[in-house]
């Protein structure tokens, strides 16, 4: 099967391998080893000096992290929703008491940094942003860096969802200032899911300190304690370990500079494709389209879930659906981690022959302009 | 090695070569083949037709996902801890806001239930009872069965940490009436680390209706609301899914009464040897030595960390230390799950052949009574 769902991502054949190692004791010389290794090479590939803490959850988990070790019920949050994600960033604030104002962008949009600073302005008593680099759910990732820059010249908490996009698009962290970062092990870093990596700035720590939000399982301060004995607080997913120890060697020989090109040839390869095919990309603006997820337009008269049955069962390739209020409207192609050349060709190819072959009204509905 | 904690635990071959399986589409139609499978059989191994979920954390994360999920800030609950993990679950429930009447036994007793009775008496303001079945750090059991007549003749939510027992030792959870019950993938189960398995009664799901503690990716409701499409609400850690279904298999092909007598006799097995060395073991009263761990006293003069390691190094043994304050005191020996007789021999020939070697003070110093 050639799964280009926008994580989990293909394993490699040697990340696949460490997956089946047989166990070792997490209080252990080994797994003691093992951990700071991990995290100087997350902090590298992370482009930070930053602590950089690894939790045994999915993504989801690590936005949690991310709000109950930096926030206080009744503290006023920005949430800058730009879709299902950035839904769910706010919604985790706000199940926690968090008192939420909300940006709500138009799906298929970015946000633009100068409304967040006319809302910023606007609500002096917010403390925090929650913003989310690339949205998964639309296709559209958000100029973090201009974003950052409106945010800290404000002198707010930056809390950035970047599940799908650190480690594959650009996001130096210390370089932009960004506060509290997560991402998940199933994305660009082609390891299967369950791990979370949240990286925590000085003032992230700060906002820790002062921080009443409960949290045990997923407290940062503890994860941040067992670290430096090389453990974690709670047994960790070890065969998840033993896969981003090899993943990462991986990445690390490759460097940031050559995996971020990679993406951007990968992004630009898939839409240049799908443009030729008449079909339109969900994102307004091609500016803001993902280079680790492309989002396009359903043709009309197609009824998604059987493309996406027909793609599978005829071409053995994993689209991803639409989420939430997108299911009928856009199907999505995953192009981050694990992306030869010839494997999102295939996809294309199922793309184009499956749509081909869909008893519908004409296919090509209008083109991107 | 030969990887005698409790927990992590040894994974059989095949089990280790499922967890290489390449990635699938969580959303996609062989994951929601796989995971009510999987769901009916723990409902088996359970003994129970309660709901069962599974959650993408540890066992700590499930223990979290049983407080928060039926009890509201400010409830008043009855802790009952014998050892570290007891004092964990108590814990958590303070952490989220919970009155909690505390029941300490001595490290190394089991509860007594007309103890918890008495308490409960004592205390008609408390509408929880949390007990650990087996309490992995002091090797010791739990007469759950009895606890549960007690607790649920009064009319309390029992809320129940069996990470160390479930799948391994008797704990049918209908036949008992346990409302909430919490194990790990990486004890019996014979899977690595990352998976919890949390089983609802209906009264689990009327005190979750009630319940105030904050929750999101923990949440219990919207982990069944996704199960009955075969799905999860984040992202699973699909691999150790893939562990599961395999090991799940084997045990049901055992069965549950095969299960826990293999489990009593390599209790039987390693308690045996161990008096017959002169060592002593940690429990107070054998009757309620663990099944699935066997914490013994350390001899005088031998010191733990230092045993440990030759174990480790001359005989590629891996035993556990003590936790929290039973570190300088006690080791343990892990015997759930993957346990061949010939690897206990083997880890006792190396305990006994280290301890022979040790520079200590006379090795015996007095027998288990």
């Amino acid at each position: 099967m050639n799964l280009r769902t926008p994580g989990p991502t293909p394993i490699p054949a040697n990340v696949r391998k460490a997956l089946s190692q047989q166990m070792i004791d997490h209080r252990g010389v080994e797994f003691s080893e093992m951990q700071p290794r991990i995290t100087e090479r997350l902090q590298t590939l992370f482009e930070t000096r930053n602590d950089v803490l690894i939790l045994t959850t999915s993504g989801t988990g690590a936005l949690e992290a991310v709000i109950v070790n930096t926030l206080s019920p009744g503290d006023r949050v920005l949430a800058v929703s730009i879709g299902a994600f950035g839904q769910r960033f706010g919604r985790i604030a706000e199940t926690y008491g968090a008192e939420v104002t909300w940006l709500e962008v138009e799906w298929g949009e970015a946000a633009r940094p100068e409304d967040i600073g006319r809302t910023l302005d606007e609500n002096p008593g917010v403390t925090a942003v929650l913003v989310t680099h690339n949205e998964t759910s639309t296709g559209v990732t958000n100029p973090l860096r201009e974003i950052a820059s409106v945010v800290k010249s404000r002198d707010k908490l930056l809390l950035v969802d970047a599940v799908s996009s650190l480690g594959s698009l650009p996001c130096p962290i210390d370089e932009w200032d960004l506060d509290v970062v997560a991402t998940g092990s199933q994305k660009g870093w082609m390891v299967p899911p369950g791990l979370a990596m949240v990286s925590m700035s000085e003032r992230g720590w700060a906002a820790s300190a002062r921080s009443k939000m409960p949290r045990f399982y997923l407290d940062l301060s503890a994860a941040k304690r067992y670290l430096e004995q090389g453990q974690t607080p709670w047994t960790p997913a070890i065969s998840l370990y033993f896969a981003l120890d090899v993943a990462l060697e991986g990445l690390i020989e490759e460097g940031t500079a050559a995996i971020h090109a990679r993406h951007a040839r990968a992004g630009d390869r898939v839409r240049a494709r799908v443009k030729s095919m008449g079909l339109r990309l969900f994102p307004a603006d091609e500016r803001f389209a993902s280079n680790t997820v492309t989002a396009i337009r359903i043709p009309e008269g197609v009824e998604v879930a059987d493309f996406r049955k027909r793609a599978r069962e005829k071409h053995g390739v994993i689209l991803a659906g639409g989420q939430a209020k997108l299911a009928q409207t856009i199907f999505r192609i995953g192009h981050l981690g694990h992306i030869p050349d010839e494997e999102l060709d295939a996809a294309l190819d199922a793309v184009e022959a499956t749509l081909e072959t869909s008893e519908s009204t004409p296919r090509v509905v209008g083109r991107s302009t």
